[in-house]
């Protein structure tokens, strides 16, 4: 038998795209001699469809497809995943469910088990788990298809009482094909892999494995389909951050002498890379754009944004705006002009003092003799925000937000001003990390000017500011913020890990009490195991630790 | 046995207030010779608490505070609730729990079985289900001891299999407690009564029931604690939107003498308007703040907003601010002179042409000879953004939103500009409600000047622009909305309804391709059904109906 893995980069309910992807692998699969064509997760809806499954219409649209789909098989058998209806009175109205297709008919459905409901997933929300266990015959086999998150409780995963495929094996199944939607952070990749070898293992089956690429706002799919041999090596698998297709032979990887990978180990800070590049590249794309806008500060983080979008979009897609103050040093600009020149970007260089001076005016009058303070910082920060907005108003180029994880934990940044854009590239990294990036964009040539990587960082929004000044080294606030933010440790726990007791509470203070502002932050592109976003839900309103 | 009900105002993780709360109402019981006190669905947390149930020490500090008020429960039993440890290796680490605390200690926990995981509820992300049913034995009476959602399959919900309540039944207990956080919404008054009502009859016992009151963010909690007796009829309710304490003699409540309300139903637009006017003044009061500033631009939907605003924070603190561009009428001065004279609000009038002028200096070399569009207009409610911004840090005031749910809805609004604010206070009232609501503010005299009332809406961003020039009258628009948002029908449904199909696409792609603005709108008070925010949960990366 062979199985051609479809890794599809899919966009949430453009039924027509995603179809016209469908249709096409299954061609290809018939052309180059597949038996079965296995897609991924909710591939129809795209993943994760959210609050549309509450819409009976979109659904429907979903299986309408299906039928369609069903029709091109007819020499080729396919998998494909859709939300469908639960026709039983009781329970969530819809199953998460992968349709096996073949002689150009729906032949049969297989629900999701074990349904995440945690960090950024909602599958409890729309869902009824699955309670009945069938393993597909096909070409005188016996399949094993679960989804995604169903191998997950190989290891005893507290949240899980059943483990699907204990159900499955029973019925002497020859090989587990498993259809994913399972999203990118910087440790999953790993994860990921090492859960599917202790299956193939328990199992002693063969594995096939498919998963989603490409970026659904925030989310990122990094792709790896792949196959395993019933000892859990790795047979092969597919690319990274971008689509691809391949056929394997059933007898191949079954028989002792295949070939087995031992390839190298990607290293986090490339995996962040791409992804980030993914993430810009097709928030763009799915929103029908092809132009950005930023505002370049002579920073790290802008530099970094910067760089990243000119990789994803192209060096003249991406026009850099360089937006000076009375308190803007002059290396400010003199290193964003050497780093767009390295690139090749187009930019500009629009001062702010005259708008920035008729707010001053504006206000004086009600002012009155009050001194200056964070209004006069933010009010700079607001007027480059309103630039920007309109510079990508006039011309419909999507404006990139540059904040770090950092500042965005904290409240280092002004809303409505720095804090503006369709999209955060960087946000889900700590300052720490951006630097590490920096070097990684920099690691053939220059890019990015080393005297933006090695001067002390400043918001430049008063006189001879750094962000040293009011708060701790960033290898310090990033290890406390990593504590409290992907750990969950509380303040007690922080403390004893050595950290002086008045600076944690300092620190959580400042994370807690700028929920408000994180909550109109533009969408972050995720890349850790806990971002800011849908994935991290803290009431705005609360005194805990505030 | 002489029951108290303690309906309370928390304050999500501000464990000194609650506890000392929910001692003083312990006291008070005590003093006023109540056997048991009753305190709603987690107390001691606040509810939602959402993400910070994901510290072990947020849960911990709930666990010892209980402890601690256990310790005042000498003379004075009370039912207290909380999140607990699940101590079973397997589940959720936590149950949504009622603490039974008498004698000093801590007798017993009752868990929570049904979890709603719908709209604004993710306790499913948190909790594991009860699976035990024991009633409570207390001064020779049985107690069948329930927690919100678990009252809620009396009517074969379909969404649950288990009914808690059959399950205490054969202990044969003598009454019911159900403690509870249900949310406000226009309809839930009606429809909470009516399942309580079902509950008490079907079981034939006295109902004692203790909600949430106040505002947790965008979260509105009602009040409406109550009794009924075995034949649902209601013995008594609580107050609404404020806080309050009875004690209900038991036998009083069994007595076939005992006298029944038959109060008038409170209306809608009350209910609304008292939900909002709390709503901001909670939000102020917890965040402890205490003035508030608005644009007041001549329109409905500002001048509500600060007749609520002046109505929750006293019209002394909210300050109005008049922000006239060249396009502004005449009358928009006027009457918002008139309004905020009517309640004696603090206010000012500044000019942004000088402002919105220098940006036309600034960007004209960028801009060449393109024509006038959007851009233009999206600058003049920047620029107001940015003065009320100013003013806000400067005074430290909070800058109130006044955008409507229909605006909200169709993207008619600029994002970083009239979207900004800490708070939307009518996001979920559509236009035709925001009408409803000034002539309630009226009822008595006149508030808002009546011209602001009947003179047609326009955003006053150019030359004689008026709303229906790009909208269809709101009456339509507003239905179309409600049963696309709240009622989630489809196109074809809609359609069918009545409404030109060429209608129905153009709205519902706004609705969709504006998801990106409202990502970064403020929280918003819920008082539908179906509001924006944690409830209504759509990608924005996508093409649905886009």
């Amino acid at each position: 038998m062979k199985i051609a893995l479809a890794q599809i980069n899919y966009h949430i309910g453009n039924f027509e795209s995603n179809k016209s992807k469908i249709i096409d692998c299954i061609r290809k699969g018939e052309y180059e001699g597949a038996d079965i064509v296995v897609f991924s997760e909710l591939a129809i809806s795209g993943y994760p469809p959210r609050d549309f499954l509450e819409f009976r219409d979109f659904v429907e649209q979903c299986n309408s497809l299906l039928a369609e789909i069903a029709s091109f098989c007819t020499k080729t058998a396919a998998i494909i995943g859709l939300p469908t209806f639960n026709k039983n009175p009781k329970g969530k109205p819809l199953y998460n469910s992968a349709a096996f297709v073949n002689d150009g008919k729906i032949l049969s459905y297989t629900h999701k088990t074990l349904l995440p409901n945690y960090d950024i997933f909602d599958e409890y929300r729309y869902f009824e788990p699955n309670s009945e266990f069938n393993v597909i015959k096909f070409k005188r086999k016996k399949i094993a298809l679960t989804i995604c998150e169903d191998l997950w409780n190989v290891q005893d995963n507290p949240l899980y009482t059943i483990n699907p495929m204990d159900q499955l094996i029973d019925q002497e199944p020859d090989l587990m094909i498993n259809i994913a939607a399972s999203p990118f952070n910087y440790h999953q990749t790993a994860t990921r892999k090492e859960i599917l070898r202790k299956n193939a293992k328990q199992y002693s089956i063969p594995l096939f494995y498919v998963n989603h690429v490409g970026a659904q706002t925030e989310l990122l799919f990094d792709g790896g389909s792949l196959v395993m041999n019933s000892a859990g090596e790795l047979v092969d698998e597919l690319s990274y951050f971008e689509e691809d297709f391949r056929i394997f032979d059933l007898d191949k990887v079954t028989s002792d002498d295949c070939p087995v990978l031992v390839g190298a180990m990607r290293s986090e800070i490339e995996d962040i890379h791409d992804a980030l590049v993914m993430g810009v590249r097709n928030y763009f794309q799915k929103l029908g754009f092809n132009k950005a806008i930023l505002g370049l500060s002579g920073g790290i983080d802008s530099a970094v944004t910067s760089a990243i979008a000119a990789e994803a979009l192209g060096a003249e897609n991406v026009y850099n705006v360089l937006l000076p103050s009375r308190y803007s040093s002059d290396h400010s600009v003199s290193d964003s002009v050497e780093m767009v020149k390295n690139l090749g970007m187009p930019y500009d260089i629009i001062a702010i003092e005259e708008a920035f001076n008729s707010f001053e005016n504006l206000l004086t009058p009600f002012f009155k003799d009050l001194p200056s303070d964070i209004t006069e910082e933010n009010l700079q920060a607001r007027t480059r925000g309103i630039i920007l907005m309109a510079l990508s108003n006039k011309f419909g180029y999507i404006l990139l937000n540059t904040s770090n994880k950092s500042e965005a934990a904290v409240g280092y940044g002004t809303l409505y001003g720095d804090m503006n854009g369709g999209l955060s590239v960087i946000g889900d990294l700590y300052k720490t990390q951006t630097y590490e990036l920096a070097r990684y964009i920099n690691r053939i040539k220059e890019v990015i000017p080393e005297n933006i990587i090695t001067k002390p960082p400043s918001a430049e929004l008063r006189p001879d500011q750094k962000d040293s000044d009011s708060l701790p080294d960033y290898p310090i606030l990033d290890e406390i913020l990593y504590q409290y933010i992907e750990q969950r440790k509380g303040p007690r726990e922080i403390v004893a890990m050595g950290f002086e007791p008045a600076l944690v509470d300092r620190i959580l203070k400042l994370v807690n009490t700028n929920e408000y502002k994180r909550y109109q932050t533009p969408p972050m592109l995720r890349v850790s195991t806990k971002a800011f976003g849908m994935g991290r839900r803290i009431p705005i309103v609360a005194k805990y630790l505030g």
